[in-house]
């Protein structure tokens, strides 16, 4: 027996799996620091295949076997109710029988919400999960949310979402107080859309450190730890800063056509490129946590490499051991604010 | 008497103001090429002393004289009600008594948007005026539209946006059946929130170009001539954009610290980051466009240059010339799709 906290990984998810995701497993186990043990869910003809690939006989992880895999364009909700026999749902159910502590998958978004939400049910007193991002800025990275999981919000969600975030921000980033934005189109308190504008009330009257509204400019310059805002502003915000990197590579390849002393030195691009490709691009900081649901559940970027995988069961385990879930919850207990107004209004 | 069009240009909007919009002004009429007269409304001593300052005795430009100026943070609504001798009221009145054509402010964007719906009022069949902002693209721009005028939309809404977008990408970018695309969170139509859902529906039974959703990468890398959503969105995107060559410059600060190698010949650097800012900063394009209200008003940003300012008078007397609200008005005569559907639905 061991005490080490146990991370499923879901070998079916991805773009390449299982090929990158057995990669990744191997790695995040041979890792001499690791406090964690790797349990690797999926069809078990196709990893032995790739530990043969591998020339691995004697993998350092556990494999779980599941018959079924989820495709990346399979609808999200169909599948977590009916694909039963799926890495997802054969993954979570573990975690719900306490046979793991957490899940990590880089397959189709939506349907590793929904399994997570459908299986493991919702932590007490959280009206939707969301999921966390984290975005570069130049005083480091803030955690931003939700990012995709609900399309449509009301102001207790973003309240909720505040919370989340800014316990998340305190005990998994170690940031201090983490100062709380909502994202919004001004400033001032009166600037915004309905949702913002009830929103912002709730999160002034809170006991989180809510430093106001913050504009689209504000992310990047690190003006906040934690950012709040409904899923479809999010996500598109998130997908829209994942282009900019192809982008710049445009606009030096147009650059490289018309200049010849530009041509000479362009190599020289390449270092802060990697750094702007890297600290815009997700995967690098592993994955983006679902917080709000009864356990750890984290997503991985389709293009997931094996060290973002790591990274991903990385946090996962992180993420058990600083007893997360508990903080959310003791920090929705402590503020009754939301019971106490209608309803209806927020 | 000339038959040219006349262009009213506000004086004292902008952060430099009056300075910066006199030198455009200048700009702008000495333009051998130029099809349009400048009217320069705001203070006529302070215009007099920018003059005097650029040893100019006889402008080539007429000047109208207002007493008042707007504050780049004066509340827009109280402004566009109260300040009746404001350069912005003056400038809207005589575009209203047809004494000029068009009518140009780097100013309070609030205020000059409530100034221009509040005087020149509607246009015939339009709900709701809308902010369009050129995006670059690997493509060449796009047109996103609303950036700001609308925190919340209706589908109708959204679908008119399309129809101006779409009849300003024919006839002010000259693309061919403009191809337009709804800002959304996922390709299928049965993606995104409740407002683009009905949206979807709309648009698709029009007859314009509608390609459907498109997601936040699809922007940059120029997937459609013309992006649909709601104010909100739009802002927080655009700010977010316009903030990325800031970042740049942060990352590269942070490689010439570390790299000797980099340090030689980082000066390389400055040419595909001075494109990225050009292509990413809304002012080289002149200014954006108030569509929708029945006149023409363009927004250039507060920090605009001279020559944003002249480029947003050519744009202002383009429209004026491409007769772009006659063609709005036809677009959405010839689509009674709206007035068909119930009213509360969309």
């Amino acid at each position: 027996m061991t005490d080490k906290v146990r991370i499923c990984l879901d070998a079916m998810g991805g773009d390449s799996a299982p090929a990158s995701v057995v990669e990744g497993a191997i790695l995040a186990s041979r890792d001499r620091k690791a406090d964690y043990e790797v349990v690797l869910v999926g069809d078990k003809g196709r990893i032995q295949r790739e530990l043969e690939r591998l020339n691995i006989s004697n993998p350092p992880f556990e494999i779980a076997h599941a018959s079924e895999a989820v495709g990346m364009d399979e609808s999200a909700v169909e599948t977590a109710r009916k694909k039963r026999n799926s890495s997802l749902a054969v993954g979570m159910r573990m975690q719900k029988e306490n046979k793991v502590d957490g899940f990590v998958s880089g397959g189709n978004t939506g349907a590793v919400m929904a399994t997570a939400i459908l299986t493991l049910g919702h932590l007490e007193g959280v009206d939707r999960p969301a999921i966390a991002s984290y975005f570069p800025t130049e005083k480091g990275v803030a955690v931003v949310l939700d990012v995709g999981a609900n399309a449509d919000c009301k102001a207790r969600n973003l309240y909720e979402f505040g919370v989340m975030g800014s316990i998340y921000a305190s005990h998994i980033l170690k940031r201090e107080n983490p100062r709380l934005g909502l994202l919004s189109i001004g400033e001032e308190s009166t600037k915004g859309n309905e949702l913002t504008l009830i929103s912002y009330g709730l999160l002034s009257e809170s006991n989180l450190n809510f430093i106001g509204n913050v504009e689209g400019h504000d992310i990047l310059k690190g003006t906040c730890d934690v950012v709040v805002c409904d899923g479809f502003v999010g996500n598109i915000m998130l997908k829209f800063a994942e282009s900019i990197g192809s982008y710049l590579y445009f606009l030096i390849k147009e650059e490289l056509r018309r200049s010849v002393l530009f041509r000479t030195g362009a190599f020289l691009l390449k270092y802060p490129l990697r750094s702007l490709r890297k600290s815009l691009d997700y995967a690098e900081y592993g994955g983006a946590p679902l917080l709000g649901v009864d356990g750890v559940c984290i997503i991985c970027h389709g293009k997931s490499s094996p060290k973002a995988i790591k990274n991903a069961i990385k946090l996962a385990s992180r993420m058990v051991k600083e007893e997360v879930n508990q903080h959310i919850k003791e920090g929705l207990d402590s503020s009754n604010q939301i019971k106490e107004k209608d309803d209806r209004q927020v």
